[in-house]
């Protein structure tokens, strides 16, 4: 079976699934918080070499501050959880921003936990516009060297893009390294996540031809 | 009903519908000219403004020299037969390359045939790389402004994308149009193409919530 090297995670649907179970909307966030657990111990398991997960965006911090508050915590909380874990880790997003959590800043250089392994990144005010602003039209920009230009250039190409809660769009994931992302939807909310999606993407992943582009 | 803008479109499947038909891969690219002409037509009926179809980009040109040549071809055909509607209409790619059609240098700049009308933009010789090349770290890029500093600075961003030949994924399609767009794919190949493959994906699209990453 061909396993993607590289995993991107867009955990959508939190909000819903709490306002489905007659909470307000920011209490969906912390609800997420497992599910990323199990996600990362299902793709260990199962030979992933990458995981990316989307947390908050630029654009996502102009929502209602009892939701960015809220967004926030359970970013930090998440890469917290996952410094636990035995895991390269990352965190990306735009640190001279103020909606940049100061509790993540240790976090923005790669670096092993446990007995490393796995690279796990975790995307934290995130701008796709500030991730593509330090193209250069200086240099001969090509398909094997734009990764290194970018500010998210210490994350990899992704095989398989899996979106939780229903919406066919990347909502500005990585737009480079998306390029040539097989792109998986499951319908369930994010905070209802199963190990069977995963097994779900995969084995539908498995089934598609790779040409990047050729 | 709430009508996409814009509409991009990736007709895949030409190929594999050869293949099926028991042709030659390169004579399925033909097949597409009529479908292409009856899409035009249903989109400008139902109040469409812009259209950008992914002609062949700078990666399918690796493919065998006869398939290459026929989508050539085609997409010189496709320009021509377009021009002798009601549109306004310009070709996108890179025309320093030899793999650009001479042909089609003309249309480079956007011009209107017939009464004008709806934009459409045919990309043609396109490569993601290329439309990236001219970001300038100088310059602040923004949501509002950086589709003015790509290549593609004339093609609008993308309400709704609609693939046909059952593939999930981008391959390199205007990434930075394509940052908020809705993704609906059909899985017939592009030769089978029907008006309502169109009304189903237009149906679908009016469910959808548009945030623009908010």
């Amino acid at each position: 079976m061909r396993i993607p090297n590289h995993i991107g995670i867009i955990p959508d649907g939190n909000r819903r699934w709490a306002v489905q179970q007659g909470m307000t909307k920011d209490m969906g966030y912390n609800e997420g918080l497992n599910p990323g657990l199990e996600l990362f111990k299902v793709c260990k398991e199962i030979g992933v070499k990458e995981l990316t997960y989307y947390g908050f965006t630029v654009d996502n911090t102009k929502r209602p501050t009892v939701q960015t508050k809220a967004f926030t915590k359970a970013c930090i909380d998440a890469v917290k959880m996952l410094s636990r874990e035995d895991a390269s880790l990352l965190v990306v997003g735009n640190t001279a921003s103020p909606m940049f959590p100061k509790e993540l800043l240790p976090y923005t250089k790669r670096k092993d936990f446990g007995k490393g392994g796995m690279r796990v990144n975790f995307l934290v005010n995130y701008g796709w516009n500030w991730d593509l602003g330090n193209l250069n039209q200086n240099t001969s920009i090509n398909r094997s060297n734009i990764i290194k230009h970018l500010n998210s250039w210490d994350v990899s190409r992704v095989d398989l893009i899996i979106r939780w809660g229903g919406r066919r769009r990347l909502s500005g994931f990585l737009p480079v390294q998306s390029i040539y992302s097989d792109f998986y939807v499951i319908d369930d909310y994010w905070p209802d996540f199963k190990a069977k999606h995963v097994y779900d993407a995969i084995n539908w992943y498995d089934k598609q031809d790779i040409t990047l582009g050729g």
